[in-house]
C-alpha cells in the first residue's frame, strides 16, 4: 500500500471511522497519483475502490494500481454502498465540506445502515506537510515562476496593455512545458487597488506601478508569487507605501517557524502597517498553504490558531489596497522549518 | 428589476419560499449579468443583495445596478442572516446541489429561526429556456467553432502530434476573442476510444481517425461540437461504424422537437446502434443543455423523461468506443423549436 494511503489510515481511530470516502478530484490524485476525474476513492483498512464511470474506466484501470476500479451505472450511492459492504466496516467517514447536501442525502437514504461520520479536512491535512519530493515539484514551479518576472523585466515599456504582457507570460510558460495556476493579475496604475482585478486592455503608463500576481503548475504542484514593477519614476507617496508593505512582509517572515501561530504571523504583518496606519487598506489574510492546490491549508489569517509545521509550504503577501489609486502586495512563498522557515522565491527584494 | 429576477421571483409561491439564496457564481452571473466570484446572491421579493467579501467588493458596487452590494467579514452565514432580516421573510430557497453540507449546517446554526427550504433546479431550470439574445450568442460561439474545424482541415498532416493540433487550434481560438469552453479532447486512432481522452504527443498516422471535441466560449455562452477527421485511406470497418453513429445522430435528431421526453430522444439513436450490435460501445448519455456552462440542464439520457421545451439549446453526440481499437462520436448542437429543431452547427455531414 502506498504511504500516503497508509497515512490517511492511520487517523481513522482518532475520527472514529473504519472506512474513508474520498469525494475531491485533488485529494484523490494526491492518495493515488492517478489524475482523477469525477470519481470518488472508498479507503478501507486493507482494500480500496476506486469509483467511476463509464468515460474514465479505461484510463482508471491504466493508471491505478493496487486499487479495485469499479464502474458504477446509475448510481453511484448504490455501487458505494456495495463497496463498503466488501470492506466489512461500519462507520463511513466523509469530509462535509466536500459533498453537497445533495450527495449526503442521497447516500443516506440509498444506504440507511451506514454510520456516517463527517471528518472534516481530514485529507487536507495530511496535505498540508509536504514530503521532499513535492517540495522539488513546488521549488520547480517557483523557479520557472521567477524566470517568468525576469522576463517581464526585460520587456516590460509604457505604452503595452496588460493583456498584451498577459499573452507574452503565457506564451513563455506554455513553451517551458506549464500551465498557469490560476488566471493571472496584472494590473496597472489604479486597476490594481482591486485585489483580484482582471487583465484589462490599459496600457501601462509612465510613474505608474504594475502589480502581477502569477503562478505556474508543473506535474500538479503550484507556484504563486505577486511582484510590483515600476516604470518610469515612482511617486514617493507609492514608494514609502512599498517599502512598509515589504518590511511587513519581513517582519511575518522572521515570525514564521515550527510551533508559532498562524493568527501571529499574520498580526505581525498587519502590526507593522497598523503602525503606518496602513491597516485598514489590508483587507484579505496574510497567506495560505501552496500544493496541489493554489489555496490549500493552512490559512494564515488572524482567525486561524493552528500551529505551524514543519513541511509546509506557505505564501505570505501582505498588501496595500487604496482605493481609485493603487495596490501594493508583495507576496513570497517559504517553508516552515523547525528552525525558521526559507524563503523559497527570494530573489528579489 | 431585470426581467431574469423577475422570472425568478415569480416561481418562489409554487417552491413554498419567500426569498432564495444564489449559492453558485454562474447563477449569480444569469440572474445579474455580472461575471460573480466567490459571492452569494439574496434574492428578495422587493429587494435583492449581492454578499461578497473585501477582495470583490469593489467590482461588484461598479457592475452590479439595482442590487445592494454587501460586504461580509467573518461569517458569510451571519451576513445572510442579517441580510434575510431585512427582507422580513420566512422561507429562505437555496438548492442543495450546490451547498455543501457544511455550508448548509453553518448557515442553519447562525440562524436557527430560518425556516430553510431546498429549491432544486430552481435557477438551472429558467436557464434551460434560451432568450433569442442567449441563442444569437451560442450560434456566434458555434460559428467560430466550426471554422476551427475547416481551419483543422486545412492543416492536418500525418506526422503532426495531438499536441501540435491543440497548440494551432488554441492560438486561432485566441487570436479571434475566444477561449476554449473546456479542454479539447484530440484523440488520434486507438486512443480516441477513451471518451475524455488526454491530449497527448502521439502522432497522427495514415489510414486512422482523429477525434476532436473542442468548443469555444464568446461573452460566457458556449459551443460544444464533435467532429471525426479521416487521414489517407479510412479501414471499410470504420467508415461502416461512422455510418452508423451519423444514422443514429439523424434518428435523435428528427425526434427532436418541443413536448418529447428527453429519454425518447437518447433511445432514439440508442434503438439504432443496438440494432447494429453496437449499442454495448455507446456508454454515455445521447446529450446534455448548453449555455454559460458546457454541461447544463437538461440532461438528454435514457433515465431523464423531463420534456423538452421550444428554446433548449442540447447537443446529439451519439458515440461508438472500442477498446484498444478506435471511438468515433459525433456531436452537433441543436435549438428545440415547437415544430422540430434547428441543428445550428450542421454544416459538415
Amino acid at each position: 500500500m502506498n504511504p500516503r494511503l497508509r497515512q490517511l489510515i492511520s487517523r481513522f481511530d482518532s475520527h472514529h471511522i473504519d472506512a474513508f470516502l474520498v469525494t475531491r478530484d485533488v485529494n484523490i490524485r494526491y492518495l493515488t497519483g492517478f489524475p482523477a476525474c469525477e470519481s470518488w476513492l472508498l479507503v478501507g483498512r486493507k482494500k480500496s475502490f476506486y469509483i467511476t464511470d463509464f468515460r474514465y474506466i479505461l484510463e482508471a484501470r491504466k493508471g491505478l494500481q493496487g486499487i479495485a476500479v469499479k464502474r458504477y451505472e446509475q448510481s453511484v450511492y448504490k455501487t458505494i454502498g456495495e463497496m463498503f459492504a466488501r470492506l466489512k466496516a461500519k462507520r463511513l467517514g466523509f469530509d462535509e465540506q466536500h459533498v453537497t447536501l445533495s450527495f449526503f442525502k442521497k447516500l443516506k437514504r440509498e444506504n440507511p445502515s451506514i454510520d456516517l461520520r463527517s471528518a472534516k479536512g481530514l485529507v487536507e491535512h495530511l496535505r498540508e506537510i509536504k514530503t521532499s519530493e513535492e517540495i522539488r515539484l513546488i521549488k520547480k514551479a517557483i523557479q520557472l515562476n521567477l524566470k517568468v518576472y525576469e522576463y517581464i523585466k526585460g520587456f516590460l515599456k509604457v505604452g503595452m496593455t496588460e493583456l498584451q504582457v498577459l499573452e507574452r507570460c503565457e506564451r513563455f510558460v506554455k513553451d517551458r512545458g506549464a500551465v498557469f495556476s490560476f488566471p493571472p493579475i496584472i494590473a496597472s496604475g489604479p486597476n490594481a487597488c482591486f485585489p483580484h482585478a482582471k487583465v484589462t486592455t490599459r496600457r501601462l503608463k509612465n510613474n505608474e506601478a504594475l502589480l502581477v500576481d502569477l503562478g505556474v503548475e508543473l506535474k500538479g504542484y503550484k507556484s504563486d508569487l505577486t511582484r510590483i514593477f515600476f516604470l518610469g519614476r515612482i511617486p514617493r507617496p507609492i514608494n514609502n507605501i512599498y517599502n512598509f508593505v515589504a518590511e511587513a512582509q519581513q517582519k511575518a517572515i522572521s515570525r514564521i517557524k515550527a510551533g508559532v501561530k498562524a493568527c501571529d504571523v499574520d498580526r505581525a504583518a498587519r502590526k507593522h502597517l497598523d503602525k503606518n496606519k496602513l491597516g485598514k487598506y489590508f483587507g484579505h489574510s496574510l497567506g495560505h498553504g501552496v500544493g496541489l492546490d493554489i489555496h490549500e491549508s493552512p490559512r494564515i489569517s488572524l482567525t486561524n490558531p493552528a500551529v505551524l509545521k514543519a513541511g509546509m509550504v506557505i505564501t505570505v503577501e501582505p498588501a496595500v489596497y487604496v482605493p481609485q489609486k493603487f495596490g501594493i502586495r508583495i507576496e513570497d512563498m517559504v517553508l516552515v522549518t523547525e528552525k525558521g522557515c526559507e524563503v523559497l522565491s527570494d530573489n528579489w527584494h
